[in-house]
């Protein structure tokens, strides 16, 4: 089973919580026992698990690749000046699989699936969502 | 075929080689050609495949990542004095997929699985171990 | 379906596109809806997903790595001198999933697959091409 959704986003760099939208997409499939693939299309967003209590954690993600990967220094900034854009994406990268657990998103309490933008904003994100049946 | 095992750990940050755990969830599985999903549940933990020739290459894990990410400088650490671990986690990434060949997990002679705890010690992590035969 | 592929390198640090080689292995393969998983062997080596317009954003990766990770400061080094290779190896990781879309790798137009080398040269890469069909 595949799906297709789209999000937008707002901020030029920001996190996206899409998890409610996976769980759904999980639930819909029946899947009992397997793994969901989830992957975002573009070469300057990528897919992370992390907290969301509160912002807080989003925010040490964002400030913390500002940190690292700075704005404005690269080759590729020549072309489109988004270089950190892209090393962002790269080293986060633009997938994880997630295990389906007795028909559940296999997450504990505080792993969430985010949409990491480094390049908006955007009006449309592609997010694939393909689930495999272990059982079978 | 799905099996979750626990492991516990002793130190704040370390890792801890699962290799020989998931051999034997991929041997009992009889499948020859396929894909193992290994997953870490918990915010704070990640896997990483890493060599193990002896302790070196983990403790340069440790240290690089205490040095790009330090400790005691991030918003979350207001909420749980761990901004740290959950950057850790986030960048590493809690699963790693890899294939079965004729049977066996397709690790290279310097490949080993480990879980990196960012967030110890903990009596129990959980990691789920799904598997998927590419012949069906 | 399984297939396995050697690429030989000829730099230290360099991405080698291995899009096209990954693309024929999904089209022989029939599957409409699924994934591939692309896994290099080797604890010094990486996939990464990174656009390819011209060598800006690769030269841009070894860059960008090589600042945060330095060479010859690591513990390893004692034994092989290649701490840093390790440590940007288990950073990146080894694999990626990818979905299958209507038949065609589902990357966007500014995906590709990258296959780094952070120890060569080396006279032979084996990268492990696993494929899933998500309609069985």
């Amino acid at each position: 089973m595949q799906n297709i959704f789209q999000i937008n986003t707002d901020k030029q760099n920001g996190l996206y919580d899409i998890t409610e939208k996976v769980k759904t997409i999980v639930s819909k499939s029946k899947v009992k026992s397997g793994m969901v693939s989830v992957y975002v299309q573009g070469a300057t967003a990528a897919i992370m698990i992390q907290e969301n209590w509160d912002q807080s954690v989003q925010n040490d993600v964002i400030n913390l690749l500002k940190k690292l990967i700075p704005s404005g220094i690269w080759q590729h900034d020549a072309q489109d000046n988004n270089g950190d854009a892209h090393l962002k994406a790269g080293i986060v990268g633009p997938g994880e699989t997630i295990p389906i657990i007795e028909g559940n998103l296999g997450l504990s309490t505080w792993q969430n699936i985010f949409l990491c933008e480094f390049d908006g904003q955007r009006s449309s994100r592609n997010i694939v969502v393909t689930i495999f049946d272990a059982e079978k």
